[in-house]
């Protein structure tokens, strides 16, 4: 099965170099080799050196079509055999999503909750869940595999509910780099996912335990609108009433923050649905209102490391860590399917929020914490990061470029990052054509609308990890249709 | 590193073979051999057939010798080179709870909750921890990497909150087989533990979603007296109302449960902390209450499958699936680090439980869910079961005999099964000596007295998973030493 692939044998596979697009010829070319076998599994590529050499192309050429294409799962890097290429994946399971997927009401991190029921046996896909194919399974079995083999004997008892001291540390480590946080391992409390975290948070608010005394009615929650339902159902199930604030192209309208909120749930990095970035007069104003009545302000950093265009924003928590508490999660970068996301707190919200963890379950699996400390200690995670963000790129570089000229009267939000774009359309019944087509065409979509507090704009929230080449004009055609329907506003 | 032993050289090694115990010379042996480096790490065992005829011994009296060591983490068993000598495990590091242990109110899977706070940086070890050093993390590692490797990619986005459908499946068949359940996959669902199942059954019996409608005052709960302290706190803070109804030597008295109660909890196949079995009429008055009033029996099966004298006794399930809730998890077997665990319930509990679990944190990672799959699928979790049992059976066995003899007038609790005995004292001084002289010998151990819910009896509940040969003489002069204090009850 190692069959050892010559160097001068790729460029014959390949057909002669281009004058210009030579990184895109190399990716598609070796793409198509794979896809129709003329690479075998288990055939090993050449040295970046030689196939450069063969090529004609730079190192850098070849290592970034590699790279694009071990995130693509079609190439898997061994670390002492070299470059190989992958099996093809299994074809998906009779219960898989992506054969009948469902809207969701996709979230930051949390789940679909209302919207229309699955079908019994199919899950529903949410817009913001990464390309299961990029997920590293094998470097994630090494990562359990070496963090279970550095535990001591006595992490194998009942778990500390904060988390794995060595966690705590990796975690404090990468956000102070990746999210320019101000913490500390004392500061971080580890758990199963952001969603958790909303929920011990919200029920603590709820209690009068965290931000002020338990009131007589209902405590009141401000949220971003439109905003991710399923953070709003969760805020909802544990008692707490979401006030919606409005979101626009510079994110929250902090100077609307209402008085009577304890706290207000914000997607500074990247506003869920909209995918902007919070301006810096309104995270002033975000912050200064938190400041006049001692109440938090609950950051949610869900997919901030995928950012295309430059370095992350920074986190809002570093300009206020006594008010703003950080969630995070693996759930956009690695897999949802862990349930490992971090609460960054000050010392009076991680006191009552460690003892409502301990309540809830204890604790995280130990394991699994060992293992993400050995991914990001490694360097693993950070390596993750680099190829998926590549990877994720290119795919929306072609959806955008297709869009730009199949809608050109049309703006594209949240474009700079993360796994989802929005598209916005003329009318519920547009909005309801867009939807539906691109469910049926495997894709991950739900409608603007949806996502709505108080106000109701038509749009549609596209899931973009999983849209290939080849799912591009399927996905364009489906959404200039689309914009057709019910309405005037006719975009030609 | 591999060396091959000789058959021969392990006869120098052990010296001559006596006349009787000829099991007890070999492991004694064997683990004498390996303590002090005369078997180094590494060293490669003869075949159990070239052993057994240098030693003159039967063969399986050769494998159950290697089956305890391997369970004492001093051999390591490998498919295809045999039988190696394990690297001596690494000290405790600074933070272990085995160097300060702190009491702990330890419970049926549920962590300590009052009692003394420990120190910064110590954790408590519960009564009823498992032996760390029996965790197989090598299996456990490989779990993970087959389950992973299993999964569709469907399975890597949001998870099913009721559970993957292949550890459903694997946990139905295991629990049929083990424990007697009346159970398919649908009536399954997967939680982070049996504090966490306890946690949201708590809320939705608060919530007057499950057995009858929310009531004017707060949810009134049977609970066994003596009981866990673990399970008592995550109760009371879900907001229920804890009753304690009196627990003797046939566990239960189901017939003074009172009829205002929803739901009881108790511990069927091993009474917490009395250990012993609830009786056949005591099960039979259980059910007839549960029907007299569409009444929930909460069945913590704790440990039930680490049975020493006989075969594991049925669960209560079996007899009434429609009214009863079988709660279990890998704490006592593998490692309470896991946060893995179940919940048997039938339908009208299903649906609300699957969706306040999904509204707590989406649903239990994927990845582990699969390695547990993967560990029932394969046969390595029975075998572990067995070696476990085995390693346990011969500790308590070694404990027990050197309490009788110190102690000829005390009856021990609860020797038939579990993790933890207990040894009834003459007064609450009496009590206060076992406890420190036990948690300063680092043996865990919390007093009886802080068991009971309304009446309190004076005792000490011991964890005897990790009091090996070494620590028995110590053990029984704590105990004998505190059954002489504030009491006129010596005993001779």
């Amino acid at each position: 099965m190692t069959t050892r692939t010559e160097p001068d044998a790729l460029l014959l596979l390949l057909g002669p170099r281009p004058g210009r697009d030579v990184g895109r010829w190399l990716q598609a070319g070796l793409r198509a080799a794979v896809a129709d076998g003329r690479l075998e599994a288990g055939a090993v590529l050449p040295s970046s050196r030689d196939a450069a050499a063969a090529l004609g192309v730079s190192r850098g050429t070849v290592t970034t079509a590699v790279d694009v294409l071990v995130g693509e799962g079609l190439l898997v890097a061994r670390p002492r055999s070299g470059v190989v290429v992958a099996a093809l994946p299994a074809p998906p399971s009779g219960r898989a999503g992506t054969a009948a997927p469902h809207p969701g009401g996709a979230a930051p991190g949390v789940e679909p909750g209302s919207g229309p029921r699955p079908a019994p046996g199919a899950r529903p896909v949410s817009v913001g869940t990464p390309d299961p194919a990029l997920f590293p399974r094998a470097a994630w079995a090494r990562a359990v595999r070496d963090g279970v083999r550095g535990l001591a004997d006595a992490d194998l008892g009942y778990p500390d509910p904060q988390g794995l001291p060595a966690l705590r540390e990796a975690l404090a480590v990468h956000l102070r780099r990746a999210r320019g946080a101000h913490v500390a391992a004392e500061d971080v409390v580890v758990v199963s996912g952001v969603a958790q975290a909303l929920s011990l948070l919200a029920r603590l608010l709820t209690a009068g335990r965290v931000a002020g005394a338990r009131p007589a009615g209902p405590v009141r929650v401000a949220v971003e609108d439109p905003s991710s339902r399923g953070a709003l159902e969760l805020l909802r199930d544990a008692g707490l009433h979401a006030v919606g604030v409005p979101a626009d192209v510079e994110g929250l309208r902090a100077d609307l923050l209402p008085d009577d909120a304890r706290a207000v749930l914000v997607t500074p990095a990247h506003q869920f649905p909209r995918g902007v970035v919070l301006g810096p007069a309104r995270r002033r104003a975000l912050l200064a209102w938190a400041a006049a009545g001692d109440r938090l302000v609950l950051e949610d950093d869900y997919d901030a490391e995928l950012r295309y265009d430059r370095e992350p924003v920074a986190s809002v928590q570093a300009l206020d860590p006594e008010r703003v508490v950080l969630l995070g999660s693996v759930s956009k970068l690695l897999s949802p399917a862990l349930r490992l996301g971090w609460v960054v707190a000050p010392p009076r919200v991680v006191g009552p929020l460690v003892e409502a963890k301990r309540h809830a379950d204890l604790g995280t699996s130990v394991p699994e914490q060992a293992a993400l400390a050995a991914l990001l200690g490694s360097g693993a995670y950070q390596r993750h990061l680099r190829r998926a963000r590549l990877v994720y790129q290119r795919r929306r570089r072609l959806l955008l470029d297709a869009l730009a000229h199949a809608l050109p009267g049309v703006e594209v939000g949240g474009v700079a990052a993360g796994l989802h774009l929005v598209v916005p359309l003329p009318g519920p019944a547009a909005e309801r054509a867009a939807v539906t087509g691109l469910l049926a065409a495997g894709v991950p979509a739900e409608p603007l609308s949806g996502t709505g507090v108080d106000r109701h704009e038509s749009g549609v929230v596209v899931g973009t990890a999983r849209v290939r080449d080849g799912d591009v004009e399927r996905v364009v055609r489906v959404l200039r249709a689309a914009s057709l329907t019910g309405s005037e506003k006719l975009v030609r």
